[in-house]
């Protein structure tokens, strides 16, 4: 599939969405629209993942695409309207457009007129399914082993490291699958639940169904985790998925030299040991597991021997082999979880 | 307020809200329709309670009154159709309608336009406002005392708990107050959030406003809580509250005897001490709280001394003073938590 992801005014560093697209989806990026960076290529800012040209706006996207990703997550999910020239472009070639907003598009009702007339799809990926309901605690019933990503904090590297561990267990030939669980994960997958968005009650529940729904056709499924357990705000939503997944096995998920929750600056971390006793102590009474590894983003580490020591220091703490899975490897940490 | 209760076939014991109307709520209840019971009163099948007749239907409700409450919450939260022939009844006699259904009754197009016709409104509690959004961490800023009410399972008596702290602290000569988060809560308070509705990022936000909105006009607030940490479909509501309302103080609900997870019968429930331990661990690094205090239901429990001895069981296994607040009295653990 042929794409155009829509990161206006926030490539790279603010475009959490196009960035995990460009380094992890089966999609042909052939265009990012950023009018402030447009000119530049992707390499210049984002060296290790695929290149393409950075252009102002749909009008310079000469190539034939199938879809429009919007790539940006504004806090608060709500719609730009000075993007709105792009959606309507691509709707009038008859691309589909795909977002993770919250202000849906297919409800926009000259988006969904458009889409009509001109045979796309408006594929809004933080909109819930239907058919949702409470769990029934029956995930640890499928062939897969379950892993589960979890994090310190909001926006440490859960979903890299979901998919980084994925990626790393493919290559040594296991016969793995990421469970998707917010608007990143779910546009590069191309399925899965949104989980911020259901129903309180269906949380765990709304995992649950995508581990039965593919539990019995891999050999390991790893759950991308969301929030932190400690969070003031979306620790309901952490303890839906560690409940709703059954893991078998925990992965801590850090950021070196976060000491304050981002966005919640009166709230402090915890020390990693707290997180690994706090995580296997609320998954025991649903179903056992153990924090066997850890995943740590040094992007705001200088250099790779400093990196290397902030890994090492995590991985004493918590007791376990651990790594930065974009500056070194993930597949140190694969022999932990397999 | 003049009410009817519709309990239709599950009078008593399965019509959770229609009793808890019948005990806490501000609310002159007229009669209870059962079509099973019909005849009896209310007193002969639960003694300590406000007395109505129980009558078959709408037709049999000589008296006037201003609202039919829906007093029954089927599994699934469905709308029997064999109750519309009253509720009907209810609105062609230009009275409310209130229901705690998952079936939104003003969105059935019959009784929203019955309601339009005779001048009643329909009051589904279940629907969530629209302006709820993410906490902000800020609900210990209020001016009253946090009590949160915490369970080692569903339907162990945390509503039961909550409404009688309050009745006791009132008593007492404190300004308290309930923060109710549940449809039988809400109903009896005329107030509240439904968070076992809202969307799941909202969880503990949809705690915080009520707590932000009433924390300042009294010295304390109660906040119902629901599910269980520990419960494999729910426990993220149990999660979004307890951090959501950033209690001071915790009082630990449990029913005597209870030993699996209701609905849930392969997962044990656990020690009394993993559940103070887990409740209060889970908390610290949002707000620090205690378990304080027990609340045990020992409505299975024969004889008021075999009571006692569970009491005083309980109590020793948590570590601070119990009771049962029905069969007893709230007021032995209200010095507890005031």
């Amino acid at each position: 599939m042929r794409v155009a992801l829509l990161a206006h005014e926030q490539f790279p560093d603010r475009a959490k969405t196009a960035q995990g697209i460009l380094r992890y989806a089966d999609y042909d990026v052939v265009a990012v629209l950023d009018r402030d960076t447009a000119g530049d290529r992707v390499a210049e800012h984002v060296p290790d993942v695929q290149d393409a040209p950075i252009v102002a706006g749909m009008d310079d996207v000469d190539e034939s695409i199938d879809a429009l990703v919007i790539g940006i997550a504004p806090i608060g999910g709500g719609f730009e309207e000075s993007w709105r020239p792009d959606v309507r472009a691509a709707l009038e070639r008859g691309c589909d457009v795909v977002s993770g907003l919250h202000y849906f598009l297919a409800e926009d009702e000259a988006f969904a007129a458009l889409a009509d007339e001109h045979g796309g799809e408006i594929w809004d990926v933080r909109k819930p399914p239907e058919d949702l309901t409470v769990s029934e605690g029956v995930a640890a019933d499928v062939d897969a082993e379950i892993v589960c990503t979890v994090g310190t904090d909001c926006s440490v590297g859960k979903m890299t490291a979901t998919m980084e561990l994925v990626e790393a267990a493919r290559e040594a030939g296991h016969d793995a699958a990421v469970i998707p669980t917010g608007q990143t994960g779910i546009v590069v997958e191309g399925w899965g639940n949104p989980v911020d968005r259901v129903i309180s009650d269906f949380t765990a529940g709304s995992v649950e169904q995508m581990i039965v729904e593919k539990g019995d056709e891999h050999d390991l499924l790893v759950v991308e985790g969301q929030g932190s357990i400690v969070h003031p705000a979306y620790s309901a939503v952490t303890c839906g998925i560690l409940h709703g997944a059954m893991a078998d096995r925990l992965v801590l998920c850090h950021e070196a030299g976060r000491e304050r929750i981002h966005g919640y600056e009166s709230f402090a971390l915890q020390p990693i040991p707290t997180y690994v006793d706090l995580y296997e102590s609320l998954a025991a009474p649903v179903n056992e597991a153990e924090v066997v590894a850890g995943m740590l983003n040094t992007r705001n580490v200088d250099g790779d021997d400093a990196a290397r020591e902030a890994v090492d220091a995590f991985a004493d703490e918590l007791g376990g082999p651990a790594t930065d899975p974009i500056r070194f490897d993930a597949a140190e940490v694969l022999e932990a979880i397999v």
